[in-house]
C-alpha cells in the first residue's frame, strides 16, 4: 500500500475513517483471542501424550546403568538424558546436568548462587552494590525480572540482525560491576534473531570481569520452523581458543518439545562451571525427578528423534506464523508505519510500529478482545523508551483466529499511525 | 546381659575375646550391606508403580478447574494436589503451594531468599554477618549443610524426648542474629521424637527476631509405623493466639509416600508467608510439573488414601525396625554400653554408644562390609562432640540383612566399649 509518509492530510483522514469502520465491525464480532505468551497449542501437546502411556512394563524403572529411577540418587540426572541434552546443547554428556522441569528455575538459581556465593572464587555479587546486567532489547521479560529482583541495574543494548550490538556490549563490559547478560542466541525472544558466528566470537573474546556470566538460554535451539535452520555455531568451540568457556552457562528444556512446564530441563557448560554448580547442587537437592527423565529418554533415543518431533511441531506452527506474516504483509507492506520480523524458528514475531504508539495499539486491541503481550514487557522495567515494540505469540490460537487477530492488529496499527500523524501535523 | 560397668577386667577381656571371635567370623561371611540413608526399599516403591500406568485415557490431562496440565500456568499447583497437601500438612488448601519433586530444594530456596531478600520487610539475612541458626542435635546432616552453606554459625541444642531443649532454645533466640532453626517435628531424624504440644507452644510463644523462621520439615508427618501414631498438634493453631504464624514455614513431599525424589513436594504456612513466597516464586518459575501433580491426585483422592498407602509402607517397614530393635535388645540390653530409640514412625533408629567410640564402631563396621551413616553426620560440621551417636537406617536392607547387620553392629559396639574400658583402666 501507499506509504503513509507520502499521504496528504486528507488521504490520512480517509485511511483513519476506513480503519475506524473496520475496527467497529471487528468489535461487533466479539473477538476473544490471547496472543500474550509463547505457549504450545493443545495440538502440539497432543504429540507427546504417548509419554503418559509409559507403564513400568513398557519403560522399565532403571536407567542404562541399572539404577532404580524411583529412588534417591544420581544428582547429575540419568546418563541417557544427559547425553540427549548434550546433543541438543552441543556439549559432552559429562558437562550436562539433567534436572527438573524448568530451565527458568535453573537460571534463577544460577543468578541466586552468584549473589550469595559468587563464581570462580570471586566475591558474591551481592557485595557489589552497583552491580549491572546487560539487557538485550527487545528481550524476554522474565529474564529482565530475575536480574531486577536481584538488584541489578539493567543496561540496555539493542538487538541487530546478527545478535546484540557488540560495539555497545564490548564498551559496557569494561566496567567490572557488569556481571552478566541473558542471551537467547538462537531464534531470540522476541526478534527471532540467531546470533552470527562473529557475534559469538566477540562475546567469547571480549574483556570482562572474571565472574561475568552469559546466561546462554537455548530455549529454541531445535525449534526450527523450516527444513533449513538458521546456522548456529557452538559457543564452547568458539570460546576454547580464548580460554573463556567458563563465561557461558547454557540452559535448555523440553518444555516446547514435550509438555510445557512438565518436561525436563538441563544446564551445562565448562567442566569447571559444572563442577562448581554440582558442589552447590549437592546441598540443594538429593536428586531430580529421574522418572520423568526416563520417560523422555524412552521417547527420544537421540537428537534425530528430537528433530523428528520438532518437524511435527513445525508442521503445526508454520501455517500460524505464515498467516500472521501474510496478513501483516497484505495490510501494512509499504505503508512505512510498521516493520516486523520473519523468523525461521522460535515462538515469536516482533512488530515495530510508529514510535509512541505501541501502547495505544495494545489498548485498542485489548478493547476489541485481543490480548497481546503487555506492551513494554520486552524492555527492562516494562518501559519501551520508543513505545514501538509489540511481541506477537502465534503458537496458541488457531489459524482462523490468527487471521482475524492479525487483521485487527493491523487495523489498530493504522489507527495509531493516523493518530500519531494527526498529532504531528497539529504541532 | 551383665552391665559392663560391673565387670572385672578379666570379664571384660573375656567379652572382648568373644566379640573379636564373632567379628572375625562375620568378616569371613563377606557382608555387604548399606544402612547409610533413609531410602525406601524397592518393595515400597513397587506400591506406587500403578502411577506409571496413568495414560491420558485413564487420568485425563485437566485438573478439576479444567486447566490443561500439559501447558504452562497455575503457579500454585493444581487445586486437588494443594488440598491433598493441606490435609497432610494441616493447612487450608489456599495456604499451600504444590511444587516440584523435592522439599529439600524448597527449603534451600527459602533460606536462599532469606539471604538475598529477607522476610516480612526485614533486611536480607546476608547483611547480618554474625548470623546464626539453631541446630537440634542429633539432627539431619542436609539441614545443617544448607545453613552452613549460607554462612550461618550453627548453635547446637540437644534433643529431649519432647523435642528440642526449649530452655536452651528460648535463651538462644534472644539474640536477634539468630535467624531460624530446622525442625523435623514428627518422628525426628534420627531420634524419632515427636515434639510435644508444650514444645510447640513454647516455640510459638518465645520472643525472637521478627524474621526468625522455623523450617517445619514435615518429612515423616504421615509416616507412622503403628496404628496409633504419636500425637502431634497443629503448630498453626497453637501459634494463632500468639500471632506468630509467620514464624513457621512448613514443607512436605511424597518422596516416602510414592517415589523418592520423583514425587511431589509442597510448602505452606500463614497467608502472609505464602503471599511473600508467591511474590518471589513468580520470578523463579513459570509453573511446576502439574502432570506429576495430576498423577498424585489421581492416586490419592484425599488423606484417607494416603493413610492407606502408609499402612502398606508400615507393613514393610515395621518388621525391619522390629528386627533391629530385637537384635539390639538381645545383644546389648542391660550392658550399659548403648542406648537406642524405639521410634513409632519415621525412617531411623538412633543409637548412642560409649562416649568416644562411635567413630571406631563405624570403622569396624565398614571394614566388615556394613556401611552406616557417616558417624558424626548427625551433628553440625560432622563432628559429634561426644562421639557417641550412630544413625541406623533400616528401610532398605532386607530383614535377613538387618539381622546380620545389627548383630555385627552390636559386636562392634562391644568391641569399642571393651577398648574404651581398657584404655580407661590403663589411665
Amino acid at each position: 500500500m501507499q506509504n503513509f509518509a507520502d499521504m496528504t492530510c486528507e488521504e490520512i483522514a480517509e485511511q483513519e475513517t476506513e480503519a475506524r469502520r473496520r475496527y467497529d465491525a471487528l468489535m461487533k464480532e466479539g473477538i476473544s483471542i490471547n496472543m500474550a505468551r509463547g505457549k504450545p497449542s493443545p495440538e502440539q501437546l497432543d504429540l507427546s501424550d504417548g509419554m503418559l502411556g509409559l507403564t513400568r512394563e513398557r519403560m522399565g524403572i532403571r536407567d542404562e546403568t541399572g539404577f532404580d529411577c524411583r529412588n534417591y540418587g544420581e544428582l547429575r540426572g540419568i546418563p541417557e538424558c544427559r547425553r540427549l541434552f548434550g546433543e541438543i546443547m552441543g556439549l559432552p554428556e559429562d558437562q550436562v546436568i539433567a534436572c527438573g522441569s524448568s530451565s527458568l528455575n535453573l537460571m534463577y538459581d544460577y543468578i541466586s548462587q552468584g549473589m550469595t556465593h559468587g563464581f570462580g572464587g570471586e566475591a558474591p555479587w551481592m557485595l557489589t552494590p552497583e552491580r549491572k546486567f546487560i539487557a538485550v532489547v527487545p528481550g524476554y521479560d522474565r529474564h529482565f525480572a530475575i536480574a531486577q529482583h536481584f538488584g541489578f541495574q539493567l543496561v540496555s543494548v539493542p538487538m541487530t540482525p546478527d545478535g546484540p550490538d557488540m560495539d555497545a556490549v564490548e564498551a559496557i563490559v569494561r566496567d567490572p560491576a557488569v556481571k552478566g547478560m541473558f542471551c537467547v542466541p538462537k531464534y531470540s525472544n522476541p526478534d527471532g534473531v540467531t546470533y552470527s558466528e562473529e557475534t559469538l566470537r566477540r562475546l567469547a573474546a571480549m574483556k570482562t570481569a572474571p565472574d561475568f556470566r552469559v546466561i546462554w538460554d537455548l530455549a529454541y535451539v531445535v525449534h526450527d520452523l523450516f527444513e533449513t535452520p538458521d546456522p548456529f555455531a557452538n559457543v564452547y568451540e568458539i570460546a576454547a581458543p580464548f580460554g573463556t568457556e567458563d563465561r557461558f552457562m547454557a540452559f535448555a528444556s523440553t518444555s516446547k518439545i514435550t509438555y510445557a512446564g512438565a518436561g525436563v530441563a538441563a544446564m551445562g557448560g565448562s567442566v569447571k562451571n559444572v563442577e562448581e554448580v554440582l558442589s552447590r547442587l549437592t546441598l540443594q537437592i538429593i536428586s531430580y525427578d529421574k522418572i520423568n527423565q526416563l520417560r523422555h529418554a524412552a521417547v527420544f533415543s537421540g537428537i534425530d528423534d528430537v528433530r523428528e518431533r520438532m518437524r511435527r511441531h513445525a508442521a503445526i506452527l508454520r501455517p500460524k506464523f505464515e498467516t500472521v506474516l501474510r496478513v501483516l504483509s497484505e495490510e501494512l507492506e509499504g505503508a512505512g508505519i510498521a516493520r516486523w520480523s520473519a523468523p525461521r524458528g522460535g515462538y515469536f514475531i516482533s512488530l515495530d510500529v510508529t514510535a509512541g504508539s505501541a501502547k495505544y495499539v495494545g489498548e485498542l486491541c485489548k478493547a476489541c478482545g485481543l490480548t497481546l503481550t503487555g506492551v513494554g514487557a520486552t524492555y527492562p522495567y516494562g518501559v519501551d523508551p520508543s513505545d514501538s515494540n509489540i511481541r506477537i505469540a502465534p503458537s496458541c490460537p488457531s489459524v482462523e483466529e490468527l487471521e482475524r487477530a492479525t487483521r485487527l492488529l493491523a487495523v489498530c496499527v493504522k489507527l495509531a499511525a493516523c493518530r500519531a500523524l494527526r498529532e504531528k501535523a497539529a504541532e
